[in-house]
């Protein structure tokens, strides 16, 4: 983590690593539990003035496996200081192995859409908000056709009145399957599954009896272990939405969002980790997408490598200029350049023709 | 909200209104959503250079009933931009009446702790992580014997082998109710429920059947909707950490404490609401202390008034100067002060003579 601001850093260190597990001053506490459950500073080094990089370390006992409380040990009482960020994660093997990470990640969703090596998947969203469940299956066909490998509800579908879940679940995946039929192609349609707990079993078995192979969750909307839960006990792939997100990204204080997106929705189990694209709606700079999708891909335990998944406002006419930047293993999302021409069959077309020629 | 920097405010207040609804700009979606689904801006004040104060309006077309959607659509996006700050929330009657709000609120609690309207309530934490069950058990002994009204885990207290839920549970309940039996009083004893989602049901279960009347949450940890949901499908007293909480209080992004903990946290369900008090451990200012303890107990609908339940580090010496502060309508949270004495009995016998002597 880094630390910023004008109090001792070592200082700043260890409170940290006491605020983490005991929560009390030594000296309230029997000895024996300092060694045994209390954070130790490994290290702490100056990078600039006023910031520092110090090393925690917190013994396996004080953690336990689940989700909840590595959080909590990991930015719980801390989050509620300031200058603090946390800017790397060292993951202990049998902590990574507690999880299952992504269920299908790179190799699995590549098979899934049936798209060879060469070239990046092309996801396009649905909306907006208001339009019908006729309407947005319409899109879903377009876009479809077209040769778009995903397509996805925007992730502000929910169940509202003007296309409630059922109903445009069930219109969508048919005008998606009968595009299919026509053209030959495999698209994947994932709904968006952001819904209150009660409602979560009932909507995941809707879309399993509907062979619907993935969906779209917000972690930080309905929770990071629901989502972990979702992961676990079902064979969808989760594409995950950073909604509400942007709070732990604030200067100096905070998780970095390559931590983030990169590592804890990684191993929630995302398969594909939606983030705002640098250039777009969202203030994000390259050097932080870039770390993203390394985070996503890099070698982390057991855990299959998941997609980035730029998104926030990609112009579809410099679909090249983010290939070359992102690589194959790459999801490009689109969506307000798309549904802002005139003619969304044919902007679909012409961003699907330019993937394909950028793979031959 | 407020929005603060160098752009256009009403630019920025319009952008917003379509970021969180249509996620398109206008012209890319039929003219008659903008009607119907997409945010207005009713007003744009000046409140010091470069601070606005903007107000949007959000048709309930747009946000539907289930909490994770609400959340979307009040901070989702626009989590991810930057100088936009969340500082009030006018909820429409009919979306409040989807919550049930806090199940026992200031009056079911105090019944249960029977506890009369002149005094405040005393909550004390069995700490730190790295005991066993039997010594944690002993302190809710002690704690119990001493007047507190309720004993809590610390809320790091999960599921380590060094004291498993299960076993902590059952000996801590165990130790309360002998020490009632002894003290004649009514000591009420709240385990911390954090834990990961397939757990939840189990746990629930164990703590029923030990005929336990209230647990410690986490709502950032598990998720503001399973705190939500398990309001509402248990008849549990609900006392809420803000483990997590405070990447929303940056200065000048996010949502002020007072709405997150004093409505968010409220319509979720919690019966109190655990958050730092100033003075303490955490930099916290006391008018913002001041509009938490307003906002739990202020007429919100059908909503249940809930108890500000200021901790982090209240000065056990100093009880009466913080009664005076905040009203008899307040559970007082001790923990460090507590545990840092040589003799934990002595300590908290004090404090709850002082407490008992102010309400005279």
């Amino acid at each position: 983590m880094t630390t910023r601001g004008r109090v001792d850093p070592r200082r700043l260190a260890r409170e940290i690593a006491f605020e983490q597990t005991v929560e009390l001053p030594s000296g309230a506490f029997p000895i024996e539990l300092e060694e045994r459950v209390v954070g130790r500073v490994e290290e702490v080094q100056r990078r600039a003035p006023s910031l520092y990089r110090a090393v925690v370390s917190y013994p396996l006992a004080a953690v336990e496996r689940e989700l909840p409380q590595i959080l909590n040990l990991l930015f719980g009482n801390v989050s509620m200081l300031s200058g603090i960020r946390i800017v790397g994660i060292d993951w202990p093997e049998s902590l990574l192995r507690t999880f299952r990470g992504p269920g299908h990640g790179i190799e699995g969703l590549r098979r899934l859409a049936m798209a060879d090596r060469r070239r990046p998947l092309l996801c396009a969203a649905i909306k907006p908000v208001g339009l019908s469940a006729t309407d947005l299956a319409r899109q879903c066909a377009t876009l479809a056709l077209a040769g778009v490998d995903i397509v996805k509800d925007d992730h502000g579908l929910a169940n509202q009145q003007s296309a409630p879940f059922r109903e445009r679940v069930v219109r969508c995946q048919e005008a998606v399957l009968a595009a299919n039929r026509r053209s030959g192609r495999n698209c994947l349609y994932f709904p968006n599954l952001t819904c209150g707990l009660g409602e979560l079993q009932s909507r995941i078995y809707l879309v399993n009896s509907l062979d619907i192979r993935g969906v779209v969750v917000s972690p930080l909307l309905v929770g990071l272990d629901t989502v972990r839960w979702i992961g676990e006990t079902t064979d969808l792939v989760l594409f995950s939405h950073p909604a509400l997100s942007g709070v732990f990204f604030q200067p100096g204080h905070g998780i970095a969002p390559e931590i983030l997106y990169g590592q804890i929705f990684r191993l929630i189990g995302s398969d594909g980790v939606i983030f705002p694209n640098t250039g777009g709606r969202f203030p994000v700079d390259s050097q932080t997408c870039n770390a993203i999708q390394r985070e996503l891909r890099r070698p982390l335990g057991h855990l299959a490598p998941a997609w980035p998944v730029p998104g926030g406002g990609i112009d579809a006419a410099k679909i090249g200029h983010w290939i070359d930047k992102y690589g194959p293993d790459t999801v490009f999302l689109l969506g307000s350049t798309l549904h802002a021409r005139d003619d969304l069959l044919l902007a679909a077309e012409e961003v699907v023709r330019a993937v394909r020629r950028r793979a031959l």
